[in-house]
């Protein structure tokens, strides 16, 4: 019996693939590999024989009914495609929304005969189906016999019927293959596969049991039909808005965002689910963790790839992912919101795109942004580490929360956008809105997260020598200021900051912040006193490279006189609060009376801040000083979002289906200096794809001018959406709207 | 004015790394990275000057009090660790635990005068230390200055002073730098980094206001401190049991838990919080998603790791993992469950071992596991996809859960087995044990999940010719049997199965699986009339090897005589339930007169099953049949888990700290067939590291004898752990208990 000791941790043995072991290293795991694939199908036998072959053998199975067509009814002006509003996709295939009859027309060999002919329509799913999972799922047309989803004969003309068929109402979404077997005595009879008859089946917001049922049609209108979207950014005092093709009907969308469930893995059952297919969504849109649609990037080189200000909409990115099957460059906060915009509503989610302003970030659940200044009172910018948004874009989408207790359900709060902490994945939400405005964090998912976005207090601390912090002023209303969206079927704004919270100030606001306390947010609860000298900047709607002046308004509420020692800091900002480079710097000691206003006048050269700017061009004011007489603490801070020149776009306000237009783009350049590498795109639902145009140089104050002809192929009210983007110059944009007659 | 026009859709850019854009894409998303590093860290400045250089440049800082010497008193006999109960760590730094004062000796270069002296004790962690963030703690020696840790002098003689500090109660855990500072007018003087001056700060479950405080002297010492324990295995009506050796206070334990945390990336700021490190720490065990500690597999075949079944102990996968920087080969659910258990005890976080027994698994939050019979009521296997583990195991840990409503602290479910879905990433909790017991599954993390993994129906469907199927037995009492953890302070096993769930039957317990069902839980709510004949298998302890008698009981229950056609069969599975194959097939018909019995007789040839044993050798059988005269469908199941050969491991009863002793194991081939590749294993916390054996063959009906000596390291009661594996014979162990005197 041979046998040797040895010391033992044997070095490690080669890792698996990252993340993923050998699929073999389950085989004792699990019965069958999860079905996560919506495009692996497998075939159904055209005939299944009962039993065991007799004597002879198996009997032919002739003589008994038989197939010779099926009709789908699904031409954009048939009833399927009308009635469940689906007639603006652009597929040959029929696409229904669930819980709601359709109807396909089946021709037989010769009369049916209700007595003594047996046949099932047969809808499967995935690789690989199964009954009892809601994966294969048999209709009949007979009241006696009924599967979960319910058939009926509607009409019966020669040898052909037609047949309703309502699809369980909490059923997959996906793309179902259809088959038609007829039994016989001795095995079933089917028709081979064919792809024609494939069909889609969406989720339904406009029937009553579906869970994304909204009972409001405008709002279906909007969040469900309507392509063209507008995106809201800027400044809160200052609002800039851009419009955006979401394009959710345009040719291979659909299969697109289906493509993107299949490369999550995520199990063919759960795709009912609106809960867990907007959650697995939020993931998968960025390209953190699991190599979803979207690179972010927020570096200001977009050398290889598209800029996040270039974009127009959202199917450029959509069919570029699904054929390369390579995550897409680049994206910031909206277009990833633009984008999950289009996956929600071509999927049949009623959504819309929404902009906080000054939104907390990456704070996890912290209720405080920190920004330190020395025992000076001048801001201290190695350690102020917090960055407030001055803006950023989220989705909210409709449904029922069956996990949550009742009172939970309708908008709910999800985001794309990677976030540096969301319970350790890059994804976010559905966080119930309801609940982030009473407080009630404590349910699935992220709510605290989202809740600190809008909630949160802006502390300024005094950093004394020995390193320690007193907390010296607190604003508490500066965080989630306005909180913005499209109005259904209008073109203008809506303030829905009412949804996230009560107005500042009032009880129901106190009780609420108290709330989520309890559910662990930290606050600072200290309550330093309040200066007596009021400092307040202008709101200023300034244009890029214009000169400007900015007046400081001193108001000294006390009896005596008051000696402030300020420090102006005046920085170019990312549309995310992070600051560059230091424009601006003044230290004016100013003298107040008692009870007196004094102005402080300061020149913005736009050379001086020209050079420095950054992405959406924010300068950033920042002033803060200390009261000689009492020590107090003054501040105060001002975003200005510089206006960019417009794109100008032309189009005959009027044209016809099928009939040729043209697009005229027109941009001058308005400094000096000459623009280089510039892309200009367009498009325009229902109008024109994607298209987009080169300019190696623009000399500063010339133009150019870009004519595009383009035919319409729908009717209704649309709109031509177009950008211009180069380092220099970011987030210019135009569009302009036509009338198409059919 | 140059530009070409061309079709859009640019091919898509080389994706980033998996997962992982660049760095550099950040910069203008965050001010700085997030601090997600324990090892990394950033020096002090041995001299920092307040202000700016006099016209003669800098004073020089001497003259001052300064600093000779500091003593950690880090002595595993001496106060601080005593009092802290971490004198058991194999370590020379300082261990202690927050919210408790430990105390430092700091000797300066003359006595401290506490009118004029100023010094600060500085605590840092991390790589960019913030005060405001808890990362960077300076302490003061006098009441009038105090930060968010406590420092009082507690003693002074001579030059030196002894000096208290209790870390705040919620602090960061994890590895600390300490610097001592003296302030002098016009700067300050630290100490140089000192490695010998680090600490460890663990939570702490014997202070009343840390949120993993137990308040149960020896739940503590089984929990926190007890590196032997038990899991239980083989089947609810026979169970096996194994030892293991958590060994969390061995040599580099401590250092590889803290790696764990720094290798997920875990933001520093957040580990303080026992919700978020054990959340992150149930992802980062598994290797899936990010490259953690084990890499699972059921596959029988571990030629290029250790079998799951073969190790003895956690210390080596633990070290291995943080040397390597590799994920370890290879894991099942026990050795997920027993790791993790280190990693939770090590930090300070209670937590044991939980085995339950038919465990539902992977039907995320669907209470139903379908069996399909054909219309014969034989068993289709190909069409039973669901499997029942026969048993799993996963961790609780104790924690109060300030993030939910009162009532759901206590003990949490947290299971590191990667799952087939739980909320789409290889993690599970932690879920509240009372809210699983209470049906209040809405709250995080993944309730829902574990709630159907003790409280699933077994429906058994009729799948008729069409495709369709009818249930015709629903069996509500098989999944979650039992529910067994350790004894706290014995070798004893105890029952919890009622803290996950109210008795079989009772009103509380059809509530409870009302309101889960009110949170969106499907179940099966057919109420298929009962078999008027009922039929029991035997429970049958038996050893591998054995031939054996099955005796089927049937019960005629009606007045009439019944005829019942039976298939019988049995296979051998996975304790994953996964069925590999078929050893043995039957088709009796029974003829059972009324009210009456009959008795079945199966004879089990070892011969039969013998060459198709996988894993840890469980047979099940499945009996299923149909009544002619009714219709009717019977049916019974029975795991039989065999018992294997086992390990003898003698040492003697008693021994004395740092005096050689012998360990003997012994084992008998009890087969007529070799074993090959086999290997032994043993270790003993305080006793001896982890040893191994490999021997090529043991000729059936042989022996071998492996002696081992070792040195005692501590006092006290102890075991010595050995297994024995190879292919043909897995979960072979045996353990001798031995009292080692000081």
């Amino acid at each position: 019996m041979s046998g040797q000791s040895t010391p033992v941790a044997p070095s490690a043995p080669p890792p698996p693939p990252a993340g993923r072991p050998p699929k073999v290293t389950n085989r004792g795991r699990t019965t069958v590999p999860v079905d996560s694939s919506n495009s692996e199908t497998s075939d159904f036998p055209e005939v299944e024989y009962f039993g065991l072959p007799g004597p002879r053998g198996f009997p032919p199975l002739t003589g008994f009914l038989d197939i010779s067509g099926v009709d789908m009814v699904k031409n954009p002006d048939e009833k399927n495609k009308v009635e469940h509003h689906t007639a603006l996709f652009q597929s040959d295939k029929l696409i229904v929304r669930r819980g709601q009859e359709f109807q396909v027309k089946i021709t037989f060999n010769r009369a049916y005969k209700p007595a003594e002919d047996k046949f099932a329509v047969e809808f499967v799913i995935g690789s690989s189906p199964q009954y009892s999972k809601g994966t294969y799922i048999p209709v009949f047309p007979t009241k006696e016999r009924q599967s979960s989803w319910e058939g009926r004969i509607v009409n019966t003309a020669d040898n052909t019927i037609t047949m309703g068929i309502t699809p369980k109402v909490d059923c997959v979404v996906g793309k179902y293959h259809m088959y038609v077997a007829v039994l016989t005595p001795f095995g079933v009879r089917r028709t081979v596969r064919d792809d024609s008859r494939d069909l889609y089946i969406l989720f339904n917001p406009w029937v009553k049991d579906d869970s994304v049922f909204l009972d409001d049609e405008q709002e279906r209108e909007e969040c469900v039909m309507n392509e063209v979207g507008i995106i809201y950014h800027g400044a809160y005092d200052d609002i800039a808005e851009r419009d955006w093709n979401y394009g959710q009907f345009n040719y291979g969308v659909l299969d697109a965002c289906l493509y993107i469930m299949d490369r999550s893995e995520m199990p063919i059952t759960n795709r009912g689910d609106p809960i867990k297919v907007t959650r697995k969504a939020s993931a998968m849109l960025n390209s953190r963790d699991d190599e979803g649609v979207l690179v972010g990037n927020w570096s200001g080189d977009y050398t290889y790839g598209v800029s996040p200000t270039s974009w127009t909409g959202s199917t450029e990115i959509l069919l570029t992912y699904a054929s390369s099957k390579m995550p897409v460059c680049y994206a910031q906060c909206w277009v990833y919101a633009a984008v999950f915009n289009t996956f929600l509503r071509c999927l049949g989610i009623p959504s819309r795109v929404i902009t906080n302003y000054f939104s907390a970030h990456d704070n996890d659940g912290n209720l405080k942004m920190d920004i330190i200044l020395d025992d000076n009172g001048r801001i201290d910018r190695n350690r102020t580490r917090d960055s407030i948004w001055n803006y950023h874009c989220w989705n909210e989408c409709f449904m029922s929360r069956p996990d949550l207790p009742p009172g939970f359900g309708g908008w709910q709060i999800v985001d794309a956008t990677p976030q540096e902490t969301s319970d350790g994945m890059y994804r976010c939400g559905p966080a119930s809105v309801n609940a982030i405005k009473h407080g009630h964090i404590c349910f699935p998912f992220d709510a605290a997260f989202v809740f600190a976005e809008v909630n949160s207090d802006v502390v300024f601390y005094s950093r004394s020598k020995d390193g320690t912090m007193e907390p010296v002023k607190v604003n508490r209303t500066h965080v989630g200021r306005l909180v913005l969206t499209k109005t259904p079927g209008a073109m203008t704004r809506r303030d829905i900051t009412d949804q996230y919270k009560f107005p500042e100030g009032t009880t129901e606001e106190r009780t609420v912040l108290e709330k989520a306390e309890e559910y662990g947010c930290h606050r600072d609860k200290s309550n330093p006193e309040v200066a007596d000298v009021d400092l307040t900047l202008p709101t200023l709607e300034i244009s890029v490279g214009d000169d400007f002046e900015m007046n400081l308004e001193f108001v000294n509420r006390s009896d005596e006189r008051r000696t402030v020692d300020m420090y102006i800091s005046g920085t170019v900002v990312y549309y995310t609060g992070v600051t560059t480079s230091e424009f601006l710097f003044r230290d004016p000691t100013v003298e107040i009376g008692p009870n007196k206003t004094v102005n402080e006048l300061i020149t913005v050269e736009s050379k001086r801040y020209l050079k420095y700017l950054v992405e959406q061009a924010n300068l950033h004011f920042i002033a803060t000083g200390k009261i000689r007489e009492t020590g107090q603490i003054v501040t105060a801070m001002k975003v200005v979002a510089l206006r960019n020149p417009k794109l100008m776009v032309e189009v005959s306000a009027t044209g016809k289906v099928n009939e040729e237009m043209v697009a005229k783009v027109q941009f001058t350049n308005p400094f000096s200096f000459s623009l280089e590498n510039v892309y200009v795109r367009m498009e325009g639902p229902g109008l024109m794809a994607p298209k987009f145009k080169y300019y190696g140089v623009i000399l500063g104050g010339l133009s150019l001018t870009w004519s595009e002809f383009f035919v319409p192929q729908r009717p209704g009210e649309t709109r031509v959406i177009a950008t211009l983007d180069c380092a220099a110059l970011r987030q210019v944009s135009g569009q302009a709207t036509v009338t198409i007659t059919a």
